[in-house]
């Protein structure tokens, strides 16, 4: 018989659908061939730093902005879903409630290269991508309208990208994400009925059952969750207890990139260079100093789909145990 | 400048990027080829009855049951998500909640042919298809654990479906899923704010603003919603307040299987055969008497993906203008 989980974190249920269940191995593939490595009509090649808006951030040693010899690189989104602007609230006809689409939606290149996806880049750039980020992050807290930055990546088609050449994206919203808010809720009366803060019981949980465990160093615990929505879904919960990226320090950040490209080579090498996104769940920069929320970094390969179950009921159908694929993940050797 | 826009029955927001927003035309498709009548692999094809587990309903003249001769047939799932059981709660390592999955999963077969697509049906075994949906409702209902059924349908690999005979699914949970528990907490919240019903208000609403309606019949109103989470996103509200489709009468059942199969109908004439799903948002059966929820199907061509922002945020962001896509829908001739 299947089973019914709970993600303590969201108190949303998951089914464990164990009756038609696959096997860690059954997810096995071989590695879909890579682009070249560069593209002529790609505007994140280098040379075409001109085909995007002009930068904010760039790590490169000589050579002017906006120009070549970068190794990462921010730019706004030419196609940005929020925009800086004035905040306008309004309600249509009494009922429609809308406001304006400000904010601020910023793209990190990861590096020049557009076939150099984050398993195989080597570890100082995999650090520097992250303290890129943790850069930008503390940047666009300072926007006046920016209640929360969603920081994700998106990799291949099925992981909703349209450009192929490897890169983040930071959206600052002028808005507190229902689906945050319900976190943020969950985490307040987790810590005050058990007078702790949920993930750091999560850690330390995980650490005592084992099973789960797929990876540990100093900083970092990476787990198959309980409650995984779906297969190979990879948790990399920081052990220190912050409540956003942006308060992690700079060694904090570097450990991040080093232990993400290790996690990410794993699943590559079990699943073959699959579509997947990256997504951190950060607080609100009003609720940081709570000490409430502990912020963590999720990796979702896309192996399955979100049916009309999903959609209806927002619980998801998981045809692999977390119990079978954590410990198959921990002994791939990369 | 992008809008966000609030879904009034979720309170969730959704942006609609006008920046990159394309116009109802480009989503323009040919249609798909078709697959044949009958497929020998098939097992929801006629003749291949002993192929799934005994029928639970099936509307036929003559024959035996589990024989060929119907045109409508309901099966329990042969990999069913959950199954009948004993409810048994626990909670591992006092940390780790569960639950087993017990509950009911059922499908239900449009007709015997393997490439009958809704919008190709005749009007009457449209008006069967939902008849039925509504006396497995009302059988699933006496079950002693289950809290609410999930109706929906897959269409296509790219909304979830493996098995390409069209057919229904419907899930009878022992629990309240959250997202629907957050749906009744909005109704109700709105009930209190305003003294009436957030669907009928709305069902007024778009009446008057004109520029969302699809279509309207005695007994529905066909939107394009304000907060459309994709494009070409199309809720079919039943303009009699009731809180479940098991509420419905005959005659209403009869009118949602016509209104849904034009509606179809016209989704295909402009994106080709999509791949889509249907999703049925109805009250759960203790909050049935309360008056304050209303039960309503949502229709949603996959043609986005969701990916990182969507996963992280729980806002979508959708390229069409629910303004735009409702009056091309509007005058597409079936």
């Amino acid at each position: 018989m299947s089973e019914i989980r709970q993600d303590v974190t969201t108190n949303e249920w998951v089914i464990i659908a164990t009756e038609r269940a696959k096997r860690p191995h059954d997810f096995k593939k071989e590695a879909k061939a890579l682009p070249p490595e560069f593209v002529e009509k790609c505007p994140f090649c280098p040379g075409h730093e001109d085909q995007t808006p002009p930068e904010v951030l760039a790590y490169r040693k000589d050579g002017r902005p906006n120009g070549p010899g970068w190794w990462v690189r921010v730019i706004p989104n030419k196609f940005a879903a929020l925009v800086p602007g004035e905040v306008e609230r309004s309600i249509e006809d009494g009922f429609f409630r809308k406001m304006s689409g400000v904010g601020r939606h910023e793209v990190l290149i990861e590096s020049p290269k557009h076939n150099l996806y984050f398993p195989f880049i080597e570890d100082h750039q995999a650090e520097e991508i992250m303290l890129a980020l943790r850069e930008r992050y503390l940047a666009l807290q300072q926007d006046p309208h920016a209640k929360v930055v969603i920081i994700f990546k998106n990799h291949g088609a099925a992981a909703g990208t349209s450009l192929e050449h490897p890169h983040w994206q930071m959206v600052a919203t002028p808005i507190v994400p229902q689906s945050l808010r319900r976190r943020l809720a969950a985490a307040t009366r987790y810590f005050d009925d058990n007078g702790g803060c949920v993930l750091c019981d999560m850690v330390q949980m995980e650490r005592a059952a084992k099973k789960r465990v797929v990876e540990e160093t100093p900083e970092h615990l990476v787990i198959h969750p309980f409650a995984s929505r779906s297969p190979f879904e990879t948790w990399i919960l920081p052990k220190h207890d912050q409540a956003s990226f942006g308060q992690v320090s700079l060694d904090e950040a570097k450990a991040l990139g080093r232990i993400l490209r290790r996690t990410l080579a794993k699943i590559f090498a079990i699943l073959g260079n699959p579509d997947y996104n990256l997504v951190m769940h950060t607080a609100p920069f009003q609720d940081e100093a709570k000490g409430v929320f502990h912020w963590y970094l999720r990796v979702i390969p896309r192996v399955s789909t979100m049916a009309g179950f999903e959609i209806g009921s927002g619980i998801f159908i998981n045809t692999a145990l977390p119990e079978e694929t954590a410990p198959f993940m921990r002994e791939i050797s990369i």
